[in-house]
């Protein structure tokens, strides 16, 4: 079950820049373990801006919410959730 | 190069159901054409709406401007275009 | 699985009244033996406006999509769809 | 008399940690009190938002807003209130 | 206990003179009965618009839609409902 | 000469309590002197808001700015001021 | 006392030209007519936009409002009126 | 003295399209003539939709207007107009 | 050649007051100045906002932007500008 | 491939003045290096704001994306990117 995501990062400007990098390996590691997982099927960056669009492959509403709560971003980003369902015309 | 695309179809109510469906069947035949040639990746309807998220895959704006203009619906919808990038996390 | 559905339904004013009330009879036919089935849990008039709050329990977005495309009312609506999780606060 | 509520959450990002766990707990008592005593009828996680949509089923609008301004959170928060009527269609 | 209303109204170009004559005057009828029964207890225009506020009293959600879906102008309007409780800086 | 006058507060989380309530407390004073006065006539809460429908009647904008102007919590508001016109059909 | 006015005109298309060339000619004679009285004391076009900005010296609110909903192309206009005060910082 | 401008076209879809056609034609003969006088300098469609954004050079707001109203398109488009001034970091 | 300039002040809450005072008393003088000198033409407070709507005569864009950039309150201030061109059915 | 992109500057007003003027320092001279190998067409300042829109001459998406993520600026800006393709009128 697809959902489109977009997401939004606003990391105070005076956040440590130690603590920035911190959050970003974490969440970066998160993304790819997940990517690789099947369950965030795609990933690309919103030109000229930190932002991102995203597509998840989950079982459940509750399965997506606990994926992207569990973000090391979450609380700097906001998010928006599409739900996505299969389009007659679409020859996958 | 990546293009997300949202498209929301608003067909006028007057419009005769013949004409609508022969508009439609075009528009099918045209999406699918380009969905084998690769140039449409990713086809997505939006719950409870007449509209869609699509990705296309194309070599400069202007071959992306060709396509999406040439669609029979182009004249009853309404199109946002939005540029994609690499995403540094994705493992694509 | 739970969504959030709000419907704003807008009848163009030259419908003739017999064409309307065809439409509206089927919509509450088709809801009700939605909301016997439990898949419509919850559905609500907003006050002052032609438009409702329904909870939705479904299988799948595919699931939801098709409900919602197949309402009589559907050409003549707006929809937003919202995904709801469980809420750790939630008794239930 | 049903109405319906968005609570959108805003913890600022200075807050130390200890003090917003403690709100936080607040809330989740006072909340699961409302839901024992069936004035908060309802309350859903919004899918990757910190906020939910809440369904109260109050007397009057000034024991709905006495409930409201009361939570933990309500000075952290941004709310839109609904004010919700009987559906003809609904079978309830 | 009171709402604040909101209506806007967008009669048809098409419509013919003597059809909106008679739906105003149907329209201010059915207010006037409303006000001199105490539940309509304000009406202002707004200036510059074809809309007005309007302050009500009724004793539930339920009445408050009935009221407003019987507005010979509802087909036409566009209205904004908003729950009002009492001002804890209010000397009534 | 009627004017609504919608005003939301937003005041800092890091105000101290006791500057906070000695804010409020002249607020409250300013605002009864007026409704005393007949200027202030009406003041509501909004359900759910930190935030108040108020209706002022005044000789001319001057006044009312002057009088929005010296409200206590002027800096910490939004206001939205509408001007209000006599509607034909009030029987006021 | 004056107020900002801000007027965009939306003509039907299917309008006969005689018609709107009526309308246009009436609109024309009301405005310089209340600008030779002092009432309309300015009136720009907005660059672009069949629109304009105007200035109103009225001496109360009802009275803008009979002015405005006189005007010709009352009908055919979005309005939005902005109340203005004296400025401590104006030399007039 | 340069002005970005947005114009974003509605034809009605139930314009004969031979009239259509007539009024492009017109459109783009206009066009170009202001572009080899050096009055257009830029114009450039908007990947997706029926718009263009565009450079004007013009002597005054009232020449950019009278090119702008004279456009054979005009009644059919919306239009934004930003003004622009020499930026600092530009090396022309 | 006129253009309407709306500005809002956004003052933060921690600027010591002193500071607050020199720069409006900066931003008073050279605002008169600009109005002695004709530029400034019309400077009017919008009624319970800490904003204004002004009206500025200048040669050109650059001019404009070089005055409003040079306001002591720029750096706290939004501001919108509107290209204004001569109305037809202005007597001035 | 020509891209619109405007920008909005956003400077906290805490940062100390020397940072500022450093970071617009290296803001300038990179920014008239990209002018002068020609991908960053055009600068201009938008009249009345601290924001600029600029046409960009790349190769690809990704070569925006890093171009516009390297301005020093960049965390402190908020950026609108909009695909141009070639207009049929245009005579260049």
């Amino acid at each position: 079950m697809l959902f489109l995501v977009r997401m939004d990062v606003h990391l105070p400007h005076d956040m440590p820049q130690a603590q920035a990098e911190e959050i970003k390996a974490r969440e970066k590691a998160y993304s790819q373990e997940l990517q690789r997982a099947g369950k965030w099927q795609q990933l690309h960056r919103i030109v000229g801006e930190y932002a991102n669009y995203s597509v998840f492959d989950v079982d459940s509403n509750d399965e997506l919410h606990t994926i992207l709560s569990s973000l090391p971003l979450f609380p700097y980003m906001t998010l928006q959730v599409t739900a996505l369902a299969r389009h007659p015309s679409s020859i996958r």
